[in-house]
């Protein structure tokens, strides 16, 4: 997979890009990851790229032309790999998703990770300032992704978020094939608590079932921190989540004896 | 406000906190970033800090004894700066805030990035690997906050999000006082689309009533696409907003003649 990112702030990316699970996808050819600075195409010779909003108000915008001009200068790249290439594959010829990071997209979720996960060409815009000039979401991007309802100072650590997110699932990229498997959120249900050694810290033991050696016990009372902890913190996950009529049986047990 | 990060890949955050927002918030004094590598706080020889779970299963558990080690080391460091400084202010005897990045927390928001805003001390944990041993949960932490549905490597990149969010609503942080007012969320609306020179691009033209210089209209102009794309897009945030009567009756009749 190839990921592009427009961004005025390329140096922000370089940590993260090299450290952990991005750093590994890298190496092993199954990601790569590349930054482009949009100053570069402003289109005029202060290399401006905002400008103040029509209609007035604070705040600077995003100007259209360095956003267009960057994206363009990408598709023609590729174009010409491609004709170079001439894979004749189908995968090379499907248009890349152009993404947008801002508070007003789409709420990003594991479903859309996964969806992602399936492209071959993805490409974030990274905006700063008060926002991006409305012609750019007309009519040019193909998502806009809101990582969460809270204000940040651009799409940088948004854009971030979602790579890792989609890295993640590619084949290959984790060691373990089961961690992405059992991570929260992949069942519906927030993840039991997880003990490692030692057994007593400072006075404080692992819970008894866990140390039992029966695997059925464990898996019973796994199942159950699991759905205990998802009612108690988020039971908005509740109602999506997959349970057996047992389980729905036991979850009303213990919310009626926490009543009493 | 000081801020310590625990992690294990301090090499991430060097882009992150040098660049923008969060590079000027530290060279004007505002705030202060470090991090902590908790493997320095292992207690072992190995320098091992994650061990197999209790009960078994895929991945690896981030143990108690780093992460306590790690954080009374910077506890300890606090206490003793205290005495020699001896100010007698209250703040500084405030305890710290001690936050788990993960996704069984709290869903990270304006509101809590607000509240935390006004703390003098942060702590962040961010774990990789399967996940914490819980008895950090239980004994050390004051907080646990996710940033979203969707399955991360670490804590690293949520960490990141919560402090630019957290550091950008400091006083003096943003040059312009307005720009942290009027971003999305603050109102609890999406923010109405933006537009800046050429009032013409390739053919797309700016609307009308920004041009008009009429500054009534242009207010009236921007709430409505303000409240239109919040009801398109985020219809759950609209329950939550202030809207007037006539507000609320004329998002009524878009609604209507949409059906139509």
């Amino acid at each position: 997979m190839r990921i592009d990112v427009l961004t005025l702030f390329p140096e922000m990316f370089t940590g993260v890009f090299n450290a952990s699970i991005l750093g590994k996808a890298q190496d092993k050819g199954i990601v790569s990851l590349s930054t482009v600075n949009f100053r570069d195409f402003s289109g005029n010779k202060h290399n401006t790229v905002d400008d103040t909003p029509y209609g007035g108000g604070g705040g600077m915008v995003l100007k259209a032309e360095p956003i267009f001009g960057a994206v363009e200068h990408l598709l023609a790249i590729k174009a010409e790999q491609e004709i170079e290439g001439d894979t004749g594959e189908s995968e090379g010829q499907k248009k890349p998703r152009i993404i947008l990071m801002c508070p007003q997209g789409t709420p990003f979720n594991q479903g859309i990770a996964k969806e992602l996960s399936g492209e071959s060409h993805l490409i974030f815009i990274c905006g700063h300032y008060e926002g991006y000039d409305e012609r750019i979401r007309d009519h040019l991007i193909t998502d806009e992704l809101s990582v969460g309802d809270y204000v940040l100072t651009g799409g940088e650590l948004p854009a971030m978020v979602v790579i890792d997110a989609v890295a993640r699932l590619l084949p290959g990229v984790l060691g373990n094939d089961q961690s992405a498997i059992t991570d929260s959120f992949s069942d519906g249900l927030l993840e039991y608590p997880h003990y490692t050694r030692p057994a007593e810290f400072r006075g404080w033991k692992v819970p008894d079932a866990l140390l039992s050696g029966h695997h059925a016990e464990i898996v019973k009372w796994r199942r159950r921190e699991s759905l205990k902890r998802t009612w108690e913190r988020r039971p908005d996950l509740l109602e999506q989540a997959e349970l057996t009529p047992e389980e729905r049986k036991w979850l009303m047990t213990q919310r009626n004896a926490l009543k009493d």
